[in-house]
């Protein structure tokens, strides 16, 4: 009898996420393992703990999760777990905090795909913005976009400092080139729209970020997205499920099209699942984190 | 392939319950995912991330489950899912903190059904006093008693402002009509069962609570009803058994009749069972409280 | 339809381990469920929540693991769980503290194997040291050898006195005769080790506790073994698979036999395995430690 699948799931969170719990699950996994307020020096011993029980058939069907909410701690956490391998006992592991990774995979995955078939251009011919950009999924955003060539700042909504740090702290982690913004009101966002080609709204669910008042003054834009699928939604006039649809509120870029946030999820559902099913297919031990769910995602669109 | 049911298992304790584990097992749920030390303010949280994840299809094969010790507690959790969730994305929840809503649903129908059989009774025609009172199982047999009719007071073992406080407060909450009771020695127990109609024993497992000395002060009691099956059982002279059999030990009321711990807990299991295989078929989300759990257990008697 | 087998996992660290999960899925067990952070006094209640709700048939597809790395408190949650059981509402118990019963019991097997099979010898006719002696491997090590009538000496390689400490203490505790020692550099360990019969090295993975040099001055050694897999292994020149091969660095000692840690690993296995599977299939419950551990050893050899 093959052995039942297994996925350890760490979380440096009080909780694991019923979220990833589902979507493990509907993956396939057979045993799900929750391991909550995991700090980062217990992963090498959980990691070993998890890589010598199951003999060589075994540690196929055994796949490590990483969640939380920091992107910085979880990519420390998969170097953690890396250097805890012992080849060939050596398990896969996907690294997806607060779901950041999937959902920025499939955000820019899909405004890529629409500045490819509406406007004929790609990632690293455009300037962009990243609102919500100090949070997982902004600065996964961004930081996915610019390793994919885009002129990428990243906005707080409150401090320069905040945006810049961030800016600062990833690009020299994982060797993009990202600035800091900073919007506070609607004149600020107006005059950093004025010239930019694309928009990724990534701020707090339930918050209008861009005011059809404020999107009239962009007069570059190509493709916006919005990953906020509770009302009022990111963008003024943008629809959940548009994917290529005209941004009408932006009146001064006619050929504008807006990528909503059921167009990104039904992607970060698939990308997800997808990723989640490839550590249970592999015969090689995989690490997944941003950069393969970006590549992931480009294929399922 | 039908998606497999999953059951998050929220408890405000250290320790989700072996006993809830072992249920929503037997239940038929596919896979448990426990959370332990959850606060209130994490409910939210935890159930919008349960709920986005699986699809139409999947929610309804998703559930959640509320424990602790805590009825207020739980109950706040409860309202917590409710507040959370966002039709069609919305799970059935099952709250049932230490088992006392089950425990005094059973024990509640079980009393209400031999009042009616052997005495053609109803709960609302007759005073009740529940011993043990201000703990999750009494103050449970009391509210649904009450909202059912019956004149309850709360009997507390060593002060009257714990039961009053009690009554009061879930009076408040429930729109019930209980009444606080003191009975720290046999003599002030003997008086207070003198009139009484309805003996809930509802205290620690191992402790007699009426002896054979304090139920001959009992000239009006028609039915009494024991949870603890652990001797010495709280009743002198019942059996854990018994369903409906004389109470001899209460020589001045010589109609009175015995509900045995093993009889309500025969109900109380065939009722948790039947809620939380109710949560695996229904269409329409359901969230189960002491009230649904009092409906199904008279349906089962 | 027969009920799932559910085997509640305690452990009072901040995590259940990975290992024993994956052995609990290979041996079977349906569904696990881990309980992290578990304190001694804990332990009473959530027996007595697991044992009362699967009625007689259920209580036989359900079992509790005791984990952690303290031997003298998982034996003590061991007893606690013994006094809460209300047989016939009784569960079996395996205890095995960061794996080191079954460790030590498989390393004891195969030395004492090998010192039959080679030397016609039994352990209650050898001296024996434990290096790593007080650490869970090693006084577990020390308490089935000891109890086996071996005359044992727990090394530690720092202080005499916490070998004395932990020999004194498990003495008291399961009635065995350990003493004390301790090997601070190869001078104190070529001492030591001239007159014994046998070594167990349960020292730290990845650590040579003794060198070439210092085996030389061994004239009496019959068998060794080592449970380091992790080069450099814990005995020079030994193999991780050897089995009765002759230690050829013991110059002195040139019939002296060697047990690497891949040979007992793969007895510690199929044992932990068993121990596992024998709680499902048991008919009457059963509490199993190093004792256990150490006769089933002996029959998988």
């Amino acid at each position: 009898m093959s052995k039942r699948s297994i996925l350890h799931m760490l979380d440096p969170m009080p909780h694991n996420s019923p979220f990833d719990v589902n979507m493990a699950v509907d993956a396939g996994f057979d045993v799900l393992m929750p391991y909550s307020n995991v700090k980062l020096d217990s992963v090498h011993r959980l990691v070993q703990d998890a890589i010598f029980s199951r003999g060589p058939a075994g540690v196929k069907q055994t796949a490590m999760f990483i969640g939380g909410r920091d992107l910085g701690l979880a990519m420390d956490m998969l170097n953690s777990c890396k250097q805890a391998m012992v080849p060939p006992f050596e398990v896969s592991v996907l690294v997806d905090p607060s779901g950041a990774f999937t959902t920025a995979a499939a955000l820019v995955a899909c405004v890529a795909k629409q500045l490819k078939d509406q406007h004929g251009k790609a990632l690293n011919e455009c300037t962009a913005l990243v609102f919500g950009g100090t949070g997982p999924v902004g600065i996964a955003t961004g930081i996915i976009a610019s390793l994919a060539g885009a002129d990428i700042a990243l906005v707080d909504h409150l401090l320069l400092a905040t945006a810049d740090d961030a800016a600062k702290e990833y690009n020299r982690r994982f060797g993009c080139t990202m600035r800091g913004a900073v919007a506070t009101n609607a004149a600020e966002k107006s005059a950093l729209i004025e010239q930019v080609n694309l928009i990724f709204c990534t701020a707090k669910a339930g918050i209008q970020v861009l005011s059809a008042e404020v999107l009239q003054h962009a007069k570059q834009l190509k493709v916006a997205g919005d990953v906020n699928a509770v009302p009022p939604l990111g963008i003024e006039g943008i629809n959940s499920k548009d994917f290529g649809v005209p941004l009408a509120a932006a009146i001064n870029s006619p050929k504008a099209v807006a990528v909503g946030a059921l167009a990104v999820g039904n992607i970060k559902y698939k990308l997800q699942q997808a990723l989640l099913k490839t550590m249970l297919e592999t015969d090689k031990p995989l690490y997944l984190d941003f950069r393969n769910a970006y590549a992931m995602a480009e294929q399922l669109l």
